[in-house]
């Protein structure tokens, strides 16, 4: 009966019940998501994905974020949602490990802009669509993930399919069947890290939830019990499910309040000496500093100690050049990590002042950094709980930060804030065309 | 190395590498799988999956077979792949109950129409396709289908990505990242069975593993060695994998050519009793029998054992309506489980004629059966093997009469004769063109 349950909950659970850090919790989200979404949305992954659906469809129905062109929606969420994925750098419930924006939000644009739908309505989507993704996530995790499933996608299918459910108003029975026919359809093996194939994977999801959907919405069939029955999800796709999380304290807890904002562009592991870096710079300009010794735990070293990289991708496993350029640029967004930025001869000099030192007693997510000028003086930085961090998390400020860092290149500066605000009174718009026609 | 090693010996293996029987018999699936696959293009299933594709492309590169309509090769696929199954009366590798054409035969159609391809290459592709599917289903057979999976799906995506790959010319390195892009993409649960979900499986298998390649051909990247990594197929979707039977005797033995074909479209376990009737009738007119006797294993009376049939679907899982109608029409094809047909009182009153009598010593797959008239007299028939079986396969004019009643709702007696002759000459054609202007 938990298909069926979770379904009546969903249904009944309007915006007026939401707590308002959630909402305000979920708009940073799609807000997050944009930023991520748009920042990647000429690279090559998605310029091929493009391609491919171009040829397959020339309806116009819905955009496809930070183009001048449209799609229609299947190809939309598809390409929408791989590009969120493609810098690693969208949102992430740190208990599962699951980016919950991903396969929902490329459904709520999708969808909002083909049927006009009230954007408090896409609200409402888009928060339980990852609610009901993330409770499913947290009763498989961890057997599920480490038995090597990609649960952005295994799980985001039904997120989407939710979403999609909602604002295409489907009744009890059709819900249930919409879950079937979408849970039918997970998918992601985490073999394909470091290939294009992973962010297609939450693009994928989003794409088989909403097919989901749309076939039921005319009348298609499936299982109304999909997660509990024995050859359903629970079962088949995990060796160790533990269902009562799906429903346990359900409209108290909100797991998607769970959901963190990476603010660097790079592993998690390395944001504390990035935090630590950036509060440096108030004590010392670039040609005063000696050396900046970091003490961090053995495995942030293992992880990151790349001593002279030369693309912008091994910059990321670099704590030499990662914490050089957060120094000299006071940030490490996807711009810091493009293969030019990596073999600038100044901040090569500069890597050469990074000494990182560990410290077997330093928890992993904690770093001591000491910075020493050449006139002899010494500041020291504790940081505790990185930016980003639950304890910790982004301020709006630093949200909006990011967003402009990934769209500047193709955005201007009004058209940024103009969305940002926007985004931010995503209830109160009369329809999202309001935030399409900015980008 | 297996991923890499079985692209290796698809991509050195050619059409004159293979034996004239398996050739003879790929030949007899294709037509097989267009019989099914026409006969229920215009069932509601396929209505539904159409409305929805036909709202998101507008593309005409790919004929929706036996309709007046073309679609786009993605939504082709899945419309075609999906109708071919709605009967369960395609084709069967028994040792797997993997029904190999389904995935692999839409995209060899869908891609020949488009690109004009030659009929050889395709004919190559779908033979190729359907033996890797198969060999991927041997490796994980059956812990994987016991656990859940619906096979025809889960390692159909592997079929068709590997003909894809075939038709579109691809090198190896290519062909190892389709099949990790599909094999990424395997899905499908058992749990959605006795709804449209289960023939919208090799639909969407289709679709999955076309995908994959055309996004690989364009570019894209995937993982080359999906089936044997950690967190790859056989690990992740087994917990008892076999890989060296992927490769085991290629060449020698052919996986494809252990596929059977369905002559009644009912379950298997009728078979032998239907054939019973039929040859009972050489003995006698409906009007002269008194009473049919048939001794089966009380596991066949166990699962086809409803007495008052109301629709065509209750038909199919009665013993005493099916020997009926077979008895009284010489079939037991799609069109003798009409709702209409099982309500038709002639048929109502003699299937209390028919008399089922269990007994343990029998085979599942042997019944005996014994026929009086009232005049007194007894005819006797046993059948061992029933039609359609690997020890008694369907006749080449058996397969072409089963086209025949499955297509002549929509298609006249010149047109079927002429496909039939064109499908069996297949790799003669000068491109499908030949056998799409005939439906």
């Amino acid at each position: 009966m938990i298909t069926k349950q979770l379904v009546q909950h969903v249904l009944k659970t309007s915006l007026e019940d939401m707590p308002e850090d959630l909402v305000t919790h979920a708009k940073k989200s799609l807000l997050n998501w944009l930023g991520v979404t748009i920042g990647a949305i000429h690279h090559e992954t998605t310029n091929i994905l493009l391609k491919v659906t171009n040829d397959i469809s020339s309806a116009s129905h819905a955009t496809i974020l930070g183009r001048k062109e449209k799609s229609d929606i299947l190809s939309a969420v598809l390409v929408n949602g791989t590009a969120s994925h493609i810098f690693d750098f969208d949102d992430t419930h740190l208990d599962t490990i699951h980016h919950p924006s991903g396969p929902v939000a490329p459904v709520v644009f999708a969808l909002g802009e083909k049927h006009q739908v009230d954007p408090k309505v896409l609200l409402r989507a888009f928060i339980l669509g990852c609610e009901v993704e993330l409770r499913i996530s947290n009763s498989v995790y961890p057997a599920h993930y480490q038995n090597g499933f990609h649960i952005t996608a295994s799980a985001g299918v039904f997120g989407a399919a939710t979403a999609a459910g909602i604002i295409l108003d489907l009744n009890e029975e059709e819900m249930a069947m919409s879950l079937g026919l979408a849970g039918t359809q997970s998918f992601g093996l985490r073999e394909t890290f470091g290939t294009m194939t992973k962010p297609f994977h939450p693009g994928k999801a989003a794409q088989n939830g909403l097919l989901a959907t749309l076939l039921v919405k005319n009348g298609f069939t499936s299982s109304e019990q999909i997660l509990e029955a024995k050859s359903g999800f629970l079962n088949v796709y995990s060796t160790k499910s533990k269902s009562e999380k799906i429903l346990k304290d359900w409209g108290d807890v909100w797991e998607f309040n769970k959901n963190a904002f990476k603010p660097y562009a790079c592993g998690i592991v390395l944001h504390p000496s990035i935090d630590a870096c950036i509060a440096l710079t108030e004590y010392a300009t670039p040609l005063e500093v000696a050396e900046i010794e970091l003490t961090v735990h053995p495995y942030v070293l293992e992880l990151t100690g790349k001593e002279n990289p030369i693309t912008g991708l091994e910059g990321k496993f670099s704590i030499y050049y990662t914490c050089a350029v957060a120094f000299l640029d006071n940030d490490a967004s996807e711009y810091q990590y493009q293969d030019e930025k990596v073999n600038n001869q100044e901040i090569i000099a500069f890597q050469k002042k990074i000494k990182p030192k560990t410290d077997e007693n330093m928890a992993k997510d904690k770093v001591f950094a000491v910075l020493q000028t050449y006139s002899g003086k010494k500041h020291e930085v504790l940081i505790e709980h990185a930016t980003g961090s639950l304890e910790n998390p982004m301020t709006q400020k630093q949200i909006n930060q990011k967003f402009k860092n990934l769209c500047n290149y193709l955005l201007d500066k009004n058209q940024m804030n103009n969305v940002i605000e926007k985004m931010m009174h995503f209830e109160e718009l009369d329809s999202i065309e309001e935030i399409l026609k900015q980008i």
